[in-house]
């Protein structure tokens, strides 16, 4: 998952999109171009805590983390409210048809041109038509993509594992093999 | 949708939360306890610009809205990382089933604990029991809800419609019956 366009009042909406990535099966998040401590620090404490494989990197230019993945035959799809219908067109359909590794390109309200162009997107797909959030569009391509069943995901080597409940929070602490509970 | 626990920091993911609950088909956001300004501008300001009637209000406290809302029959869904797992469980098939009016609390890390009670919510409903994001979780949890048929929408009376694209951008301006494209 590569972030493009991320300035310095963006740093929560950036992270909430790393944390998405993370909980909605994707294996990367990539932050281009720049760096941000404060973004890494609150993913990499996030992954120590709930586990599972989640890489992070910041940085790289753009353009050298596309055409890498390009020419180890990944596919590109980049996030757009210009972009095919979710909803209404074939657009998921095509993507799985693929079956290849996928980069998704979530940017910012304005992202290069070149982007739409095939030199660097294989598909621009559109969370619906509207404007809202890349956090949600992130979120909503993943979950139709993997048909909800990362949802179901149990991260390995967590410290803090929820169980889900009707009412109250439920928390496990597996380091301590100790349970917070808090019923109401 | 009622939005809990607003802080200044949060303004970009408050106003995004509003932003989804709009183009997700939500019918009003309102903001309770506080006041923001800036995210009530930039929500009508979308509003005007991309049709449809989206209420908005806030500055009333959450109790009151929520004993309201359920004097009137409607439901209340909480969303919570630990509430039932929307993928796991059958909290959303128990959910249309109600077949009522619901009222969404999307809430911060901290909510109070009155939140997971039966006088305040009907359901706790989590979007995977990971963290991640409240703009996220609303989004997710309306797609489900609506069975994706939000994002096909027309919004009445717009400025502004994107007309959806392979590449590039559309955009119709129904004011001035222009078109500003930018093919690639």
């Amino acid at each position: 998952m590569l972030r493009w366009g991320h300035r310095f009042r963006d740093q929560r909406v950036t992270t909430h999109v790393a944390l998405v990535a993370r909980a909605f099966g994707a294996s990367k998040f990539i932050l281009t171009d720049i760096r941000d401590q404060t973004v890494e620090t609150t993913v990499e404490k996030i992954t120590a805590n709930w586990g599972g494989t989640f890489g992070f990197s910041m940085g790289k230019p753009w353009r050298g983390v596309v055409s890498d993945w390009r020419s180890k035959g990944g596919i590109v799809v980049h996030l757009t409210a210009y972009g095919e219908n979710i909803e209404t067109s074939n657009v998921m359909e095509r993507i799985r048809s693929e079956d290849k590794d996928i980069l998704v390109i979530v940017g910012s309200q304005k992202v290069p041109g070149e982007f739409f162009s095939p030199s660097v997107s294989d598909f621009n797909v559109a969370v619906g038509n509207q404007p809202h959030s890349e956090i949600s569009s992130l979120a909503v391509f993943l979950d139709r993509l993997y048909g909800g069943k990362e949802l179901a995901v149990k991260f390995k080597d967590a410290e803090l594992r929820i169980v889900p409940q009707k009412r109250g929070k439920k928390m496990l602490k597996s380091g301590k093999q100790s349970t917070k509970e808090q019923q109401i």
